[in-house]
């Protein structure tokens, strides 16, 4: 039996310290404030959007959504991007990717200002997290897993950390955050030989693939912590992770579950960004 | 008996191959010019400049020394960089590094136009590395390590390597640049437990640590391929790497030699970088 590293304790305690900061924030006039910005009506989108809204909401964080028609060109979306850049009352900005192909979304990216880069989509932000110095922030999603890890209180420093999928959104860049804090990190990919017997051989297994299900109990062993990044949904539509839960939880030390586990935390974390950056803003951080 | 990966067949490829492109670029009359930047007179920095000035002209590569006294102020040096910017007639800049503390090096480096950056210092060319695509180049040393392996023909991917060092100028790079050619990548540091072990379970180990022969045959096995990045100097004087490579050598299936190893493949790599942001300049890459 895994300890279960839920996402909910983890939400509550950022929701505490949150709600303390936007205070301060009113107390200075600034209400903190994300811009999203969506092209088209992909459910993923709307799902995301709606769970964003109500996080803002109960935060006292507010949301500015802007909807581009999915025929939306460069142009049209660059015009949004510019608009939210030069607002000061907007410190946060949630852009929904993918973009339709008729759009350049590494010219969007770009665009942002990586001081309102709450969700590191810029080459700034990423530089920042390479290089370890500057401006920006992580992918949510890379920064809420170190989140969970803390709220844990999983020692990094020295320990061994194998993390499977080597996306910008979340294995290269959370890679850079964990050797950040001195651990020792092996990316691992679609073309990794041996792959399960590396996982096996970690302190700590991060899985951010998109593969339903697809690591099971040949790729752990005792007493490692398992942090399943995936969504996924199977064949029936149950929305699942990386890590085909039934059959590894019984093996390891602790693993995040799938729903409640990293993708609650990475709204919350998307909320401490914004916060964060209305901050920075004003100088209180 | 490990075979010894020379740098000097490597050197001497790269040779015949920017020849081509130098007598190339002469006819579209382009003279490849690499300017060189130094503060103060420290013995690495003469010693590199001298190995530089001579590569340079055996290939056919102009150079322009600019030289700063070391009590020169950040804006000093700012001016110099400015210039190089500016000038069309250069094509890269080599600046070297560490600069005196009184210059802030960061900003130095950040001012330089990454076109120009042959050696990967501006956050412009590490994003790219990161990323995995824009304009820039890796620095010298990590891209030297690249044309080592791919010279001898050394299989990258599915590959595990173990590199030992996370610094941006060869450890953080590096490990970008063996995951993209799909490598597996396990990134090592002085807080590593276990170093000896992981380092002996995989097939490529990239030594940059800067610990002169620190690294014995606990940490190798049969059949590996060792690139040894150390440049040190050992209590007599005699330059080393950060291998042991006496005790190492009998052990492991490949390996270079510190010197005639990986440092003067930095050098021409250095060069064919200058020949290619000449190309880019006017649209022949």
């Amino acid at each position: 039996m895994a300890e279960l590293l839920k996402g909910k304790p983890v939400v509550e305690a950022m929701a505490r310290d949150l709600e303390l900061r936007v205070a301060r924030l009113h107390e200075h006039n600034v209400n903190p404030t994300l811009a999203i910005v969506r092209v088209g009506q992909r459910p993923d989108d709307l799902s995301y959007e709606r769970t964003a809204l109500k996080r803002a909401e109960s935060l006292g964080i507010d949301v500015r959504s802007m909807v581009l028609n999915e025929t939306a060109c460069t142009e049209e979306l660059a015009t949004v991007i510019d608009a939210i850049n030069k607002e000061v009352t907007i410190h946060g900005c949630l852009l929904f990717r993918p973009l339709p192909p008729s759009i350049d979304e590494n010219a969007i990216c770009d665009l942002l200002s990586p001081e309102k880069d709450i969700d590191g989509i810029t080459r700034a932000s990423l530089a920042s997290i390479f290089v370890g110095q500057g401006a920006g922030f992580a992918p949510a999603t890379a920064a809420a897993v170190m989140r969970m890890l803390d709220y844990y209180e999983v020692p990094l420093h020295g320990a061994h950390v194998v993390v499977v999928g080597r996306s910008l959104v979340i294995g290269k860049p959370v890679a850079q955050l964990l050797l950040a804090r001195h651990a020792t990190v092996t990316m691992c990919h679609s073309r990794t030989a041996d792959l399960a017997e590396l996982m096996r051989g970690a302190d700590i297994v991060v899985c951010a693939t998109g593969r339903a299900r697809g690591y099971g109990k040949e790729c752990f062993s005792a007493g490692q912590v398992v942090i399943d990044v995936g969504i996924n949904f199977d064949g029936e539509g149950n929305m699942c992770g990386d890590v085909d839960f039934a059959t590894v939880e019984p093996v390891v030390g602790a693993i995040t579950p799938v729903p409640g586990g990293i993708g609650s935390v990475t709204t919350s974390t998307t909320m401490a960004h914004v916060v964060e950056a209305a901050e920075r803003a004003i100088g209180l951080s």
